[in-house]
């Protein structure tokens, strides 16, 4: 889908752009390059068709509504866009042209630049989860003895402290951060099978031009997975943990966010956040907003891919498999909601320490043990230092 | 989501458009300008007000980047966009520009704007709808006898006519239409309920004002819905049932279109339509990609939806109805996809009657009855004119 | 699945028993009683083998084990079915036997047998809607002019009349009554259709019979649906809009609930209900408990019916159809959830004036206009006498 | 939803059985006897209670239909649950009833209990999924040089070997496996938190008589769960990825048996296994029909666990959590159908050289060249011993 207006209201914008033309299309021509320098290297082609192709993947430009019209017409955007750049490479060198995209296809070119366009996105999830940990156990430490209720079932339960709630949130994150890099590292990959997989055009030859492609992309090399997808699967499973906790996270802050409770906020009230078109007094939560709107969206996206990578028939999906190239980007983006929000917390968020007494009295007034908050904050040194 | 590369490869051109930000920004315009028009014909505002609002509806531009930036900010596209309308209006009548927005809220100019964006997508679809269940129906009459191997569970059966399956693809979608038709009467809907759905500013004179903006808007009047949203939902699993029955045919079609069985192929073979990046010979079925794709994503979308309208907190929720602002688009965009696909088979089916009777040996001799697609052919008899 | 412990805890009882095994084999005997009636009213089969089938479904009786264990095997439940009813026809006639599930199919038996077996549970649904109708408009009307605050975003917003909100969650409840009533009309009928839905055996009676079968059974007659079930969808969708408004309703409850805000409850405090195993003095909104897990898993099961229905394969489905044999019988016992929270509410609801005076403080002094819910008090008219 | 008859026909008994109120019941059991032998170990309780309540858990019985009831009503099975214990405790020592259940709460139960119920689920599906990936492995490396069509999007591609494509399949499951030995690892945990999650209870004991019961029952030692959930979702994740390959793979199988292409089968046709009702001679390829209806179910389910974690309020949630009680018993069933697809394709799949040959024809002379199969191959070694 185009960029609904709507739509573009909630997201991050380096997360927008990294799926836009631009940046799709620098990240195809990078595989094309790769492809074709690592196809020299291993004497495929020649040294020279490399570097036309090379020197061709910087020179070319596209009309991107002419590529999308004709990519429609297709059925693949691979084909348009291969046809352009091997016109690019041509009238470098007329020889060179017939090496482009040699031995590859739509689907190699596809799922390669669209971990190449992830890539980036995961590094930034990275550095916001990694600082929404070191901030929220600070706070965690900070008040690891403030006395809170606990809440069950929406009524009060017996008391915590704030740091408990607020190390658990922590804990929850770098788990999440941890699974992420882990799925990451073999998710993360090159894809690279040719026609139907076995790279029969190249032979023996395959692995080797494989190996140099993931090398020179920083992705991983693992065999072909076109109709095989759960290691990138799984890396999108466990990037959509990390926005199941933030809205839990969420969910909590808006709870306790209550004119009622006012026990914590996401932010101090700030001229121009949150206000209302009808109420200019309002301060409403918007990194709450933006989290829960994003969880609410991201179990339909998981079931879209678990779905069509359910039905990958033969080969090559028709069908199954292009559901991902609209589903992808929305669960970056959705991915990217959830960190502004967790970016808003790690340097923002107001903790009312007396307003937490004051409501404790409806749960007993027992004070909190710091036990189960001090294991947790054992767990967490590594963020507190 | 912003518009990603392989999304807009996947898009039908107008359905793309109209969540755009030209037409969104047109829409929630037409939604400020009736509403004056309204208010001034009922007396809450001075006439001269709603002719400036609506002179400053025309002039008005917007720097869609800074607005989408600030709407983020704000938690609302509506903030900005008012202001941005009150300064133009301000421009042309300082008195008119407090008058901009009275008594309205956020919800109810993007929920009204989001009406108003899909109603020529559904106006699309009733057209093609419409011919898909023409053409085939007329396919259907003409293959009535057409004997052809009848298969369940993916083993053949017993002998049908291509015309029972032709006539049960007509009726399927003819329903649908008609059931869309059905929904959209109530479901494309005028939102107006001001700060708290009370219309509190208005007083009496609230309903008065919401049905001269349903009439002008050419929407339904109905109370405001920002919190209980069925009957919209309702809209949207309607449309939903449209993604499935193309998606049910493509299938077919697929099946049918195989090398080894060879009885029915969406469009006949075309230079440019359907090729391969590795094979230039492949004619692959681009029509079925696109709704088998786009019923791949739309269970997901349908959940979304349902999981955003279950968690409506209060007055107005936060980020649960949110999450529509990004799915309704992409419900659109699924349904865009099949219609495509129906129109493709609507112009191009191709049925070979030889190949059918070649396989028919596979399931049996007996030839098929008429009487289930005579009666098919009866109830389609409004389409066979 | 079989019945898991746990899930049976959040069950309404008559919703269980519905479609375990008594209840089905039932259903699934009726069928077949109808179908020799009718075929034999038609000349298709002599009168005594349908009075023989009649008298076989009352004296046959099943080892559910061994049926379940074979129906496995077999992929399809009616192959065992049909051979025990077989035997007990054949123990009464031996001629009659050979009539037995004469020009049917697996999935006739299947579907018409569910759409039985929900009947009794959308009859069910319509009385707990229409009483908490009447119950909800009556609290509305005695509230019409209570004042409590309007919540928007999770923020206090500007005031409304706890009538308000009480007419429009009871507003949204009539309103999926009448759409649910109206897709049932169509929706909940026969399915009957032969081995590849051309009732190839029964030439021109085929319409005549299947017209005997819905009659006798109460359910609409309509051409077999077996690969196109878009009307049966759209009631299963509509079904869900129910769950989707009672868990608005729970989701309002229960932070309305809360300690700190007190304004209503779902049911005064009760020995026995809401207990806590770790916190005797807890009680816990245990309506509002189920109408929202019923709702957290309703979109998946939808997202469930919708993907089935969008893959099904030419004549009869692989797959597809039979995910819905799982799906059905759980849609309802989520509607039962929702229908256990709805029957509370309409019995029991507490609301506290006070509480809102109180709290109205947080969001200004204004009084509330009784406009908004005077409409919807006209509109609810029909439930107020 | 208790047991639909339906769905009994797709569930893998000993699945089903794993969460039935036998399994369920001893899995309660089994953490309370833990418990208290933990706590007796670390003198929170005497051990002559201990000893008390271990007896009480082995002579204690349910009238589960009364249970089920009271559950209800409490909105936890844990409150009936703990008062028969015990009552059954009572009699054996007055003084050791007071110690039952304590420190604990009901989310403790439920959840540990569930990771026992879902323990042998795991262990068989690593034998399955070990047994398939070796009789997989086997007939790739038989067939590695056979030539068969390469198919992509639905139609001709280029030829690979079948032994590709079954290398493709082995080494998919292969990867699940490992996949999901590593998410059970941390996964199948033990939850042990009281009433909020803090221990508060048993102060500075909390994590040592949390050790012992986790040693005790062979699950993992973490800190409580009960509102951040990621490990144990993915661990679910990673069980739906199972699903998914099962699912291509039936796929594959569906289309390759159609009688027009006749590759592969997954079994020799057998009396009295997928037949049906109106064509006896039909032999329905059942295991693929269970393979492809528990794929489309999960999308749904796991939609559902994700949406569930994701609104889990403060110390323990109102409806999100409880989700889970009826999804996780289904989702272990839909993994079962799998699991009793992919036992079928180990022991019986039906390679047909001569029709890959035959349909070869389609798509071109070329032999394949084996590298790529040679290279998956090389990774299942292990499996090839």
């Amino acid at each position: 889908m185009a960029a609904s207006l709507t739509s573009r209201t909630l997201a991050r914008p380096a997360f927008e752009s990294a799926f836009e033309p631009p940046a799709f299309l620098a990240a195809m021509l990078a595989f094309e390059a790769a492809l074709a320098a690592g196809e020299a290297a291993e004497g495929v082609i020649p040294p020279s068709s490399a570097a036309a192709i090379a020197q061709a993947c910087k020179a070319v430009s596209f009309d991107v509504e002419a590529l999308v019209a004709e990519a429609k017409r297709q059925g693949t955007l691979v084909v348009p866009f291969v046809k352009a750049l091997r016109a690019a490479t041509g009238a470098i060198s007329r020889d060179a042209a017939e090496h482009v995209h040699h031995g590859s296809t739509t689907q190699d070119v596809l799922d390669t630049a669209m971990a190449l366009c992830l890539k980036p996105c995961l590094d930034e999830a990275d550095r916001s989860l990694e600082a929404a940990v070191r901030a929220l156990a600070r706070r965690a430490r900070e008040h690891r003895a403030t006395p809170m209720a606990g809440r069950t079932l929406m009524q009060p339960a017996v008391p915590i402290t704030a740091g408990l709630k607020l190390a658990r949130w922590a804990t929850a994150l770098a788990q999440d951060r941890e699974r992420l890099a882990d799925a990451a590292a073999t998710g993360l990959a090159v894809q690279f099978g040719g026609a139907v997989g076995a790279l029969e055009v190249l032979g023996a030859k395959g692995p080797a031009v494989r190996h140099r492609i993931a090398l020179a992309l920083g992705l991983a090399d693992v065999p072909e997975w076109q109709s095989h997808r759960n290691n990138w699967i799984d890396l999108l499973d466990r990037l959509a943990l990390v926005v199941v906790t933030a809205c839990k996270i969420a969910r909590d802050l808006a709870l306790l966010g209550q004119a009622e409770v006012g026990e914590m906020r996401e932010a101090p009230p700030q001229e121009g956040v949150g206000g209302s078109s009808a109420m200019p007094h309002k301060r409403n939560p918007v990194g709450c907003l933006h989290a829960i709107a994003a969880a609410t969206r991201m179990p339909g996206l998981i079931a879209t891919v678990h779905a069509g990578a359910a039905q990958l028939e033969h080969e090559r999906a028709l069908g199954g498999w292009q559901a991902e190239l609209v589903a992808v980007p929305e669960i970056a983006g959705a991915l990217g909601s959830s960190l502004d929000f967790l970016d808003t917390v790690a340097s923002s968020l107001v903790i009312d320490a007396e307003r937490m007494r004051a409501n404790l009295a409806a749960c007993g007034p027992a004070p909190a043990s710091t036990d189960a908050v001090d294991e947790l904050l054992g767990n967490l040194a590594p963020y507190l230092t």
